[in-house]
Order: structure tokens, then sequence, then C-alpha cells
């Protein structure tokens, strides 16, 4: 079974960018979290990092007949990047929708999310936890559709 | 390490309730699966279920001191019981909102969540695993706590 | 065929509340105006009636595979008890919504249900006679979906 | 005892219009309904039916004095037409709103209505039977009123 | 191949009525296109004009049977008549919408159509041309269904 | 000078309808006080009344080039005949918006007026006297684009 | 019979502000008409001019038992001054809301006047004749509440 | 006389809930304020607390009669709890709505009470004084009605 | 201890307006209430009422450093005066704010109060008494916050 | 003459993605429609695909001088790309928007489009026709405006 | 040249109301920066307070042909008085909006700005650099303008 | 000290996109007053452009440690680009919103920025003299900052 983990605007930054809400790790962090349990559930995971809408688009248009499940942390794009939506909508697979932190209790644009409707479901405020969680997620559903 | 697991209104109709949503399995097969990841985890679970938000208001508030953190699916109750906010923001370990479906995907009430503000962190889309996913993610959050 | 017949909150007020709005009729007039109809149509009817939302989900919950419809006056629940909402639609057969007074002719608050989506129908408006249209209408809908 | 049934826009195409929501009787049917309850209460009853929401205005306001109560479908235009709102409000005998179907659990459009502000009660969901209710119901208000 | 050819309120006045909007060719002109665009298609069409909505209700519930398809430009009904959206509904052939301007670039009511949501396609912004082009694309649509 | 006065739907009914709000008057009372003024001003001046909004578009259509003003009195079309603003929009000279009562006053709904954008004024809440103001300010600017 | 004029907020720069709006008559040529107007009906005004809404509360305030009626041109006090609607609201005799444009034709914040539910009437966009359509209103309806 | 005091939800945590919002005092702190209050006045004071909507309207329900006023900290419930607001507005006597802190200056979800419509008045803000300040406030009213 | 009672716009009208809403007692009864709290508390009290926004932001303005707390009755202030929310901000001590009736059972521009978010709290519906409990209040957080 | 053709995101999965909507035709069979239809009218056609809304404001902005018209299928960045909106409007020539199926009937946020009010016009729900039309049309405006 | 600068409600506060937000620097701090700059550039600049939009009102109005250009910091004005946005709209030369925190940074109420659209243009989170800035652009505004 | 000044979507076209709003001056017209702003204050600027929203959150991301302060004019991505605000708010020294236009006078959407509430502060209306005003800005924040 092959994942795609994607890691959409800013998230480069983390580590840096506002620690009092998105703690010290940074992103190699989080991607080795998702590879060890990538490598504990004995599947292939891939990252992609990209600050440009475009490019996850592509990927994950690209993903389609290659990977069987996606996790995607959209960051920022979560809330108005319809373009995104349609292509999550458009991948045969499952899709999970991560965040580190709860945009529930952040400012009010946080809590629209264009991709949950698209998503087989949402992990969001367990930090470094949820990539572990989401890459568990994504092979449990992906195995459910069998 | 205690951990409360709640389940509120209609949940105890699961297996029969609207299955194309929610599936066949019951109410006891999902505390069956918590129960289970509590039991790996070498950690005591207790389960209340209640169709009464005064219920889950009263768990709550009795909670403090006794559970190390909750996992509460509250069922509709997610999207208008401000007194149910209020508990989960009076206790002080973590709580985790758990949905079994994506409620981002259903009908526009269910688009908003009254308890994700005050939530730890919310796991919602992934049926059974799901509670499984919601008890790994309370220990850890409690475990960052301490 | 068995009839389930739940008041909501503040019914049991009738007679004395706002007599202006709802008359002087109390609620065991209106009961005895919807037994007199089961009576007439040869069908069995029992009465609850809660100021609890939790008791009427919780009735609604038990009446699964027991009663053949219900006749639901939810009272102020009406405009906001999604958990109501909820047991009304896992409940298999059908659920009239019944009005004594017309809610659309009231304040703004009472002119959004939340069970008429889920309901079978909904008769508003006439008072005693709501009763007995109300009856009388469950008993039709039942017979036509056998 | 005299009683007007109003036909609103697109009522003359039931039975072939979207019969998954409307059902395969015609409109003759259902006035065929009310009919029959019409002389079984020993009542007169007169049907129009029209497109035009400036026939329907007409006629209730020709109604005034002749008849002493409607029964009125107002279709579409239950959901804008503030002259027919107007209309029933200016009329001065009880006015019954009735629908085949139940608005609630339809397009969002449908949620509105501009003349149950104004009408003695509602009756929705039903199909034909809501006829013959709405007959009784009317019948009945114009009794209390007396 | 039948297509019928309806025509809203006030687009009698065209040539007259707001020429920096709607240029100075009158309602005869836009049909001749229309006309001229079904004679090289091998194809009868039929044009009405009406100011009243009702009429133009009862010229689509009439056209079941009798036409393949209808095009229509309803004015500024577009923008509130539900009956008319209903009698487009019911139709059982493919219904395009047509306008002679861009409601988009206009005012702000003009920037819903309740008829859209019903209609096979729109056809917005370009005069005369609109008119060729509708005929066009409703006997493709209609070719397409059989 | 000609000017046009239209009275929309359920103006025929004043006198009977709703006295609180509208006074006994009658339609034929009002439209005499406009003629009075009219004969005083020198000028002619016909009335038509309709329930139907496509008459009262019709009537308006026609007028250009006839009447060098209009006074429209249009009902609850006030608030949502959007084909009635196009037609004041398209006809050539001065229409004056006029109402009996205070709209402001009154219901929600009746607190926008769909006319009042393309109307060169409006004059509403004097009763009779307001059918002579009008008068008056049609002709004064009529005078004035001249 | 004493009338009170008032002019609010920039009124004294008319003449000189905005003339494609207002035209260039200044205020002194409108309180001239007024005046004429007054004079014509064998009435007295009186003409108070103030950027301060404060002042204008006062006037109103002080008007009651010396003053008749009042004729009120707010300026942009209209939109947004709810003590202005208060004083209009507490003063014993009918007051009249005056506007030279018409605000229903302008910018969006013009389109809601605060000062309308509590008057007795509104005239506007007939420039300097709505002076003398107001001081003639002002006077009938005082007549008509004795 | 006799009046009647009741705590809504998470009431019973005060003291320990977000101390830094609502203090140190516990609820039998406020409630020995209130009986304090009473005493001084001489009279009857009794307090019910529940995290249970519907045992509050039990309450209000069984009040009518027996007490004279009540005094009610909805916490909450406030909010959302129509069915509540339907209670209060039954009870005969005078109902004041207490706050320990003032809603208005925190989350906007606070910032509409459904029950200060139905209330004779309102107190928040002034924490342990707050209960004082209602006792004296509702004697004050139930004399004035007397 | 000094405490600066304000009353704002149209409260100088007191006994003559609305006294169905606000009773016959005049703005000096009111004052004298304040006045003999105050004298039994032993303190010193000003009151200074206007009609102008500006003057009471002067006023609270001026306050700073002089009187220790304020009680105010903004008057329809309440409701949009952001400039004297600016001025209860950045006065040091505590500000309450004051009304006769209470705002929520009347229309619906009086249910938003533009102060409350700045106000240590609210007193509401008591009508004289509020003055007595509102100036009872400002000491008693003046000396909680010593 | 010169025609740009621009497709936008995920337009590439056409033939694949969500088929019930978009049919089994892929982007190079769409391409091919305005080809041809190109070379009937004799014109140079070029396609353009991007997922970049950066890619498209390039494309646009380079496309000034160079090329007659434009029509584009923007894809989900209909709905919120003001950047593309910026784009179309500094463009000389006329934008025609085309969409395969038809928006308004689809998801609500479909139902907003940012580029037709800068658009020369809109075609829209006639799939591979509408790629004929939206080249017949573009040309029909460049040559009206010449 | 000659430069009006004007200062609204509560700035005469400034270094002691909520310094945290604006800062220790006086009012006659802030305008003797700008009285440097209008003598670096060889211009007259004088400086009104006051605390009432009619004060502003009153000297905008009294600025025509005096003044060549004005800076206004209007306070909290700035979100509610359309009054000051006519005396703006009416004021022949360049009007420069001036804040000294950013209020796009603030409070909800405090991101709309009713002067904005009729001023030539807004700097604001500068503080006292800001007066600087101001100066210099009106000047540059008045000049470009020549 | 190093300045990074940014340019979004579209300005690469100034000077012959809409001149009427937006003047003659190129891009490079703009950044050469920026340069030679630069110049006269000793420290280093450069500039890039991009229509892509994905580079600009590069740019922004790359910044951080290399440049003191950012001056960006977003074009359009102001309105919608949470990414870019996101990346703001990320770099650690000030960041500069520039306008040249004023957008509170342009279309609706142009009155919501998404950017200003992590600007520093914002500059918008004066054309190229905001280029200088901008750096001078970015400059004394970052030297208040020091």
């Amino acid at each position: 079974m092959k994942v795609l983990l994607l890691s959409g605007p800013n998230l480069n930054l983390l580590g840096e960018r506002e620690p009092e809400i998105y703690g010290t790790a940074t992103l190699d962090d989080y991607v080795a979290t998702a590879q060890a349990t990538a490598d504990d559930l004995g599947l292939e995971l891939e990252h992609h990092h990209s600050n440009h809408e475009g490019d996850l688009v592509d990927a994950i248009g690209g993903a389609r007949g290659v990977y069987d499940g996606i996790v995607v942390n959209p960051g920022a794009l979560t809330h108005y990047a319809w373009s995104l939506h349609d292509a999550v909508a458009a991948f045969g697979g499952p899709v999970v929708e991560l965040h580190l932190s709860n945009p529930a209790a952040r400012e009010r644009f946080r809590q629209r999310s264009v991709i949950a409707p698209v998503a087989a479901g949402t992990i969001a405020g367990f930090g470094a936890l949820g990539y572990r969680l989401a890459v568990e997620a994504v092979v449990a559903v992906v195995e459910r559709q069998r």
C-alpha cells in the first residue's frame, strides 16, 4: 500500500512560526513520525510540501492509480481553496484531513474547511501524534473499502 | 490513568439507525473497540451513555479529579448544547471530540460544533477505528500535559 | 395498530399558561380528544409527557418495533432540539408534528422547526381538533406505507 | 356552509410532474377527496385552479361574504407571493394552508411560507388525506369562531 | 423537432428600453434570429411573449408532449418566480435559460437566478447571437438525451 | 398633460380590509381625490386597478408616449415584483410611488421596496391626502424635466 | 397651528455640495418654499438647522406642547441616529420625514431609515416641491388627529 | 413572600471552574448571600440547582401559585433553551435573570439571551453582590405588581 | 467615594414620554432615588444629563481621577454610540450600565448594547429601583477593586 | 483572428473525475471540439491548461495584444479567484466564461462566479457543445466590438 | 497651502487611555509631529479636537474654500458617523483618514470605516509617524489635483 | 537595513490596465520611487513580483532573518489569500500593506483585507507617493521595535 503525505503553505516554517500555537517541532519531525508509522504498518509513504495550491492539485491529480490514500495538511488553503476541494473529490481513494492545532479554537476564518466535505475524515489538534493517527486512519479506510 | 468515554443521544440506536450512514455495528461494538485499546495501553476506561444533556454535564462535572481525560461523542448535542460546552471547558484535563461519520459531509446543521472550540482535538469520519484513535489521542495529550 | 402521543415541555401547563394563545383546555382534554379518535379508529394510543428532551429521545428510541407511528407536540423543543430530530429520523415509522397554535404567526424563533424536515407531515393551528387530525393522519400514513 | 378550495401554479400537472415527490394522483383526484369530505359534512365546496397569482387574489377578494372559509394549496406561490398573503389577511374567515408534500423536507426556498403567518393553520405532508383533513379543519375553525 | 421560445416581462419593450444595456434591436429581431437558426437546423419554432408569470407557467405546462425543448428568456422573473421554476422542473425535456445581457455584471438582485438550478444550461451576455446559440444548444441537448 | 394612476393587488378591498390600518375610505374615494387634484391642475388622469402584476407591467409598457407621468400604489407587489421594477425603469417619464399607510412602521417584509430605487420619489403614510400630494408631485417632476 | 421645520447635518451646504444630486438651491431657498406654504395655509413655521444630533433631540424635546407638528430632514442622521428616533417617538404630534433626493436610489447605507418607523409618513425625491408637500402633509395629519 | 432561586448547568462547579472568570466563591457562598438578603427582607427563599433544562422547567412550572417570584441564573442555557423561555413566560410572577459575570464581555454565543425577553429584568456582572441585588429586585417587582 | 450618574438622550422627557413603557416618574425622581442611596451609603453623587453624545464623552473623559465610578443610562446611545463605548473603556474605574425598562423585551435595535462589553455590569428592567441597585453595585465594585 | 482557450484546475482529469457529472470525454476531446470550431470559422486557437491560478493570470496578462478574445473554463477558481477576476478585467478584448456542467444545479459554493461580472458572457451546462458555442460567441463579440 | 488636522472623540485622552494599544504620547505630541511636518513642507496647519460629531461636521463644512486639504483621525466615529461621511464627501479637496493603531487588528466593529469610501486614502498603524505621513500625503494629493 | 518589496497579481500590467483607476505609471516607475526612497534613507531594497500566491508565500518565508521588513502590495490576493495572511503572520518583522488606489471606494469584495489584521499598518490611495510613504513607514517601525 502506498500513501501520499501532503503539506500545504507555511508548514515549512514549523518550529519557527508562532511556536505558542504550533510547537517547536519542524516539518521534518512530523514527516518522520508519519514515516515511522508507515514503517510500523509496512507501507510506502512519500511526502511532498508546497506553498502553491496548484502544486497540491497537480500532486493529487497525479496520485490517482499510484497511491492508495492521501493524508493532507492543507494549511490555510483549508479555508478557501475550492480547487483543492475538487482535486480531493476527484481522487479515487480516501483522503484524510490533518491539522496540528485545533482550528475550531482559533480565528473565525479557520472554522470553515472546504476540504472536510470531501475528506474521508478529519484529525485535528493532536500535534505530532496526529501524523501517526492519520496514517493509521487512512490505511484502515483503504482496507475497509477493499 | 483513567479515561471516561461518553456517548450522547441516539447512539444507543447504532446498528439500527440509518445504517447507510452509521453502519451496522452497535454501540457495544464501539465501546469494545475503545476498551480493547485501553487494555492495550494499560489504562482504565469507563463508558457512560445518556440521551440527556444534563446527564452528560453531570458526568463531566463529576469527572474532575477522577478521570485524566475524556472522549466524548456528543451526538446531535454537538451542534447546540452550550451547557455541554461549558462542562468541557471546566474539566481540567483534555477532552477529545469523536464522531463516527464526517459531519462536514452531511446536513448544514451538523457543520457547526459548539464542543470543538473547547476540545483538545477532534477525530471524525473513521467509524470504529475512531474509537481506537481517540483513546490513543487522549492518552497522548494527557501525557504531553504532565 | 399502536400510536404513541408525545407532549413536550410546558404542555402540562395548558389551560393555565397564556390562555389568549393556547385556550383554556388542559393537556388531559387534548389527550382525551386523541384517545377518542383512537377509539373511533380502533387503535391503541399511549400518551407520555415530559419537560426533558432526553425523556422524549428515550421514548422515541424505545418506540421502535413497539409503536407503528408517533404524534409529537414538541413544544419549544421544536425550534432547537437536534437530538429529538435525530430520534425522529431514526424511528422507522411515520412521525406527525403537531402544534396547537400556528407558530408561523408568532415570534421569530418559532418559525424554524428542526423536527419538520424528518417528520411525515405537520398539523398546526387547529387546537384540540389538531389532535383528532393528527391521529387520523398518522394512521393513514402507516397504512399507506404497508 | 360554503368552502372555497384554491389550487395554485402547476398543481394541474399533478400525476405527471415529479411523481416521486407528488405521487400519481391527479388534481381531479384530490378535489374529489375534498368534495367527498364536503358531502360527508354537508357543506358546499367549490374549486378553482389557476397558475396566476392575480387570479387567486381575485378569487379570495371575491370570496368575502360568499364563502365561510378557504382551503388553499398555493404551490410555489407559498414562498414569495406577498399579494396572496395580503389577500388571505383581508379575508374575514379562516384560511387553511395545505401542501401535498412536506416543504420542510425539500429545497431551502420551500422552507419559508409567506402565507402561514396569516393562515388559521397548516396541514402538510399527507397527500390526498390532507384534502380531507383540511376541509374538516376549516369547518371546525368556522364553527369555533361563530 | 419542435422548440418553444418564451419571452418574459418587458422584453416587448426591447429597442426602446434602456438601449445602453439592451441595444436597439427589437424582440421581433431576436425572434427572427431564433427562427433563422431553427430554419437552418430544420426544426419548428414557436414564440410566445407575456408579461404575466402565470401565462408562462401555462405555456410550459401545455408544452409537455408538444415541444421537445424550450428556450426561455424570463426577464426579471428570473430572480424570484418560483412558480416558473416549478414549471421548468416539471417539463420533461431540456429548458435553456437565455439572457441578452450579462446579469452578473448588473444590479445585485439580478445575480440570483431561480430558474438556473432546473435549467439544462444558461447562455448570457451575447445579445442576438445568444438566440442562435440557445437554439443550437437546446437541439443538441434534446438529441443527446434521446 | 396626462397622468396614469395605477392601483395594485387588494386595493379594491379598501374600506373593508383591515380598516384599523387602511381606514374606511374605498378605492373609489381615493381615486376621486386624485381626480379632483387633476381637475384643479388642469390635467387628464386615468385610473387602472389590477390584482395581476402582469397587467400593471402591460399598463406601464403601454403608457410610454401616451402618459407624461405615473402614480403607482403597487400594494404588496412593492416588496418583490422585479418585473414591475423593470417596467418602471423602462418608462420614460417620472413614476411616483404612493402608499396609504407607512410601510416602515409595519411588518418587516414591507420595509423593502423594489420600486423605490427606480421611482422619482415616494409618498407614504398620508392616506387620501397622499393621492393629492402624489398628483402634485408627478406634475411638478414632469415640468421640471421639460 | 405651529409647525417646526428641522434640518440636519450638512444641509447648510446645499447649493455647494454635490449639486448633481442635490441641485443648486440653498437651504434658505428650501426654507422659503416651506415658509410660503405655511403663509398660504395660515400657519406659523419656524426653522432650525444643526449639524449636531443632540441639538435636534433638544429641539424636538422642547417642541412638545409648543408645536403641533414637525417636518424633519435629518440628513445622514436618518440612517443611524436612534436617539433622534426616540425623540420623534416621544413627540406627541405628527412628524413628517423629508428628503430632497430619493435615498432608495443611492448608496446602500441610505436605504435604511431609523426615523421612518416612528414618522407619520415620508416624502422623498421631489426637491423643493417636497418642502411644500411636507408642510401640507403635516397640517393635514394634525387636523385629522384633532 | 416566597422566592425561588434557581441555578443552571455547571454552577455547581463554581469555585473550581475558570476562577479567572467566575472567582473562587462556591455556589453555596452565593446561595448564602441570597439567603442572607432574604432574611434581611423577611421572606422565604428556596434554592434548587440542576444541570438539566427539564428540571428547571419542572421547577418553574411547579412554582406557579407557590412562589411569588423567581431569581434564575440559567448558566449556558441562557443562550439556547427556548423551553426555559416558555416556562418563564408561563410563570405568573416576575422572574429576574442573574449572571455572575458580564456575558456581553465574553464569547459571541453568550451575547444572546433567550430568557431576557420574558424576564422582568436582568442583573449581570456583579458576582456575589448580584445575588443580593437580584433578591432585592424580585421583591420590589412583586410588591409593585400587587 | 464619588460617583457620577449620567443620563443620555430623551431621559429628560421621562414622565411624559411613553408612560406605558417608562412610567410617570420624572428624571428628577430617579436622580432623587440615586441620591438617597448615595446618602445612605455615605458617598458623593453628581448627576449630569445631556442629549449630546459628545457631552457624555466629555463628562466621562473629565471623570478620570475625579470620580471613583460611574452609573450611566445611555438612552438610545446604548445601541450605536461607539465613541461612548471608547470613553467607557478608557475610564479607569467601573461603569455600571443602567436601563429603566428591559431592552430585551422591546424593539430589535434595542437588543444590542455597544456599552455592555466594556461595562462592569448591567442592571435593566427595574425602574426606580434600578437606580438604587446601580449605586449599590458601583460602590461594591469600586471596593472590590481596591 | 486569434483566440486563447484556457482550462483551469482539475480539467485535466476530465473523463476520469466524477463522470456522472462531467461525462467520459477528456480535455483533449473538448479542445478538439473547440479547434474544429475554430477551423470552421477560419481563426487561430491555442489552448493552455494549468492547475495554478498564477499561470492563468500570467497567460491572460500575456494575451493582451496577442489574442483577440479568450474562452476560459476556470474550474473551481470560478468561485474565489479574484486575481483571475482582475486579469480578465484588465484584458482588452472579450472573455467568455465556459462551464461543462450547470453550476447553478450543484453545490452552493458553485453558485457564485467571481469571473462572471467581468466576462462578456457565460455559457454553462452544455458539455462539449459548449466549446463550440463559446468559440462562436467570442468571435461574434470580437466582431461586434470592431 | 493650508491643511486642517481634525481629532475625534477620546483622542484627548491619549497617553492615559489604554497605553498598551495607543502608547504614552499625548495628543499634543502627535499634533507637534504634524506641525513639524507642516513646517518642513512650508505649509500652514491648524488643529481642532472635539468629542462631538457635530463639531467635526461644522469644521469640515467651514473648511470649504479655507483649507486645501484635511487630515482626520475620527476616533470611534470612523465606524458609524454617516454625517461625517457626508461632510467629507462634500468637502472639495482631499481628506486623508488617519489612525494611530491598526483597526483591522482589533475588535470587529473597528473593521468597517464609513469614512474610507469618501477619503482620498488611509494611513493606519504607524503611531506618531502616521501624522508625518498623512501630512505628506495630503499635500501630495492637493498638488496632484492642481 | 534590508527591505523586501513584493508586488502581487496583475501589478505587472500597471500603466496598461484600467488607467482611469491606476494611472499610467508602470510597475517599474513605482519600484523606482521605492528605490529612490531607500537610497535616501540608506537602506537596501529588493523587489519581487509574481502572479502566484505560492511565490509570495515562498518569498516571505525565505525573508525571515534576511530582511528587516516587508512592503507588500498583494493586488487582489488582499481579499482571499489566507496563506499569504499566515506567511505575513509568521514573518518576524513588520509588514506594511500598500495599495495604489483606495479599495474602500471600489467594489464590495475589495473592502475586506485578509492581510490587514496581521500587517503593522496600511497605506492606501496615494499612488506613487504610497511607495515612498510605505518605505518610510516600514523603516520607522523596524527602528521602533529595536
